[in-house]
């Protein structure tokens, strides 16, 4: 990846919704899909904050690179001065950038690489030390693309020529900086091989499938279909599906993996069907401090994000509702692990 | 069954959404749930069949009584005519309320039952036919209450003491003239041994079970909590899950049944669980001209039901989708079919 290569859009991938360019964060604002394609252009820190604390950029590798751009925002008009003060000037921006999303993890790493450049910098005026800067945004967005590309390869061959898939939730270029993880793989199998055709799980209650897998399908040229959640199982058994695969919110030592709530539903169906099912994810997400897939916390939603839609009810004024956020697919459901370092499959040896 | 039952509202029981009162059907208009109970009183014809036609009314039983209560709106006014001049106008207003929805079966089915009292009416004025009519539409009404009440108590006993339920779709009150299928055995089972929770899948794409169904036991006092359709089997794998309980479109000669889609998915993950998966249903949902499941022609719905929400697109334009309306669940999935006539256990012999 030459850094060159994020620098301008001329050029640039169909799967790509965020970069910098001329000093500006270029971004498409993901809360205006599918509706509408609306790309923005923050130069200022207040529009990058903005836009990390609305969801305009989610995905938690997006989330980070949105952040080390961000930072060069908030630094660019600041390299005349004194590197003390510029330096001083770095914490407010970090802080503010922090304050945006304060439980996104990546955003967190992401800042904190940035300012490790800035603790080892020692000789050179404050322009030297921006340049420092934008290289290490630059190589913390490449290496995300990266590490999406060798996902990819290495999952584009476990489907066959003309391929039928389900995938379920959102984990395309949408959420990463590169191609994404499981729908990367995918996108990589229909350069392979061709896909026939990809079932996007609507992905209930908050439609990532519907909303933006579908349409990164659609920027990628691969055919893709909306189904309901509860019609995966019926497609199964009515028409070849090749292979199932998603991605993974967290990967115990032994396999066992939280995903998307409807991720164990999936498996359980597939099981049923001898179709194969395939975890994407980077390596990172494996937790080998985390025995098995029960020590995972699994976060619960608010109610209402089942109970109306869109600020309208979908059921009755006062009707409760079960929401996690995740489930856990025990590690014996689960065909093959498919990271950046390789393939594992189970029973699962990560060391 | 006393027909004094159905003829006013005092002491109706709280599963009762249609019933005739001083010559007005009584009606509760089923499109503004679960956010509005809004109940009509039609006492013209017009009103009758725009109810049906707008599916205010809805379920193939309830739309049945509702028409048969819809011919004695139409003819009360003119019990004073000639008996020639009455038996021409009911073809009028038999020929009206048919088109209101001319695909629904039970519709045509208890049109043509009113129609037979006045075949084979030979002695008496217009006001004894007209009462003959009347008694009619209370038997039909009365005779779904208790093929309702039957089945409700074959199934109850199939649910231990404070049981947890999982549901699909919506087959209560609101669907036929008396307690339900699916739902009625729920509710006997509450009363028999208490129901601690009813998990209600939502029921997409049209949420009949976040809809209505949460809305039916919110009215029963039946504890029930909505879930995604996605959540169920994840539900199963973390909390006793007694049994699931769904009704049925139809059901093949070897018990191989249509029901709303999801039903399928829902068996599956039942039986990778070991919860016990029913399907409760008029007899006369054995269809056994149909040796099997694969035979059942299934309807495809709009793609707009999956890419749209309330008129909202939550797809992108032109993404296709794939909208079966029900699905089949094959016989050796299904625990037990609940009948008016017994339960039936796998392998199914209905004969």
């Amino acid at each position: 990846m030459r850094t060159a290569d994020l620098k301008n859009s001329s050029g640039q991938p169909k799967s790509r919704h965020l970069w910098w360019e001329d000093g500006t964060l270029v971004l498409l604002d993901q809360t205006r899909l599918p509706a509408e394609e609306i790309w923005l252009r923050l130069n200022t820190l207040d529009a990058v904050v903005e836009a990390i604390y609305a969801l305009r950029v989610r995905g938690a590798p997006a989330i980070g690179i949105a952040a080390a751009y961000g930072v060069l925002v908030g630094m660019k008009e600041h390299t005349n001065l004194p590197l003390d003060e510029f330096k001083s000037h770095f914490q407010a921006v970090r802080e503010r950038l922090f304050k945006a999303r304060p439980t996104a993890v990546n955003l967190g790493w992401a800042l904190g690489k940035m300012a490790g450049i800035l603790a080892h910098f020692s000789s050179g005026n404050a322009q030297v030390l921006y340049d420092r800067l934008e290289l290490e945004a630059f190589t913390i967005h490449s290496e995300d693309i990266e590490l999406c590309d060798r996902i990819a390869a290495n999952g584009a061959s476990l489907f066959p020529p003309d391929t039928r898939i389900i995938t379920h939730c959102n984990t395309g270029f949408l959420a990463t900086g590169g191609v994404g993880t499981a729908l990367g793989v995918i996108a990589a199998a229909n350069e392979l091989n061709g896909v026939a055709m990809v079932y996007a799980d609507e992905t209930r209650p908050l439609l990532q499938g519907s909303r933006l897998t579908a349409w990164e399908c659609g920027k990628l040229g691969i055919p893709c279909r909306v189904i309901t959640d509860s019609s995966a199982a019926y497609r199964m058994a009515t028409e070849t599906i090749d292979g199932v695969i998603v991605g993974a919110d967290r990967i115990a030592a032994n396999g066992d993996t939280a995903n998307k709530i409807g991720t164990y539903g999936l498996a359980v169906a597939a099981r049923a069907h001898q179709v194969p099912f395939y975890v994407a994810a980077p390596y990172s997400t494996i937790d080998v401090d985390l025995g098995k897939g029960a020590e995972i916390p699994i976060e619960q939603r608010p109610e209402s994000e089942v109970t109306t839609f869109h600020g309208q009810p979908v059921a009755p004024q006062l009707t409760g509702a079960w929401a996690p956020a995740f489930d856990v697919t025990p590690a014996h459901l689960i065909t093959a692990i498919i990271t950046e370092s390789g393939i594992f499959r189970y029973p699962y040896d990560f060391s």
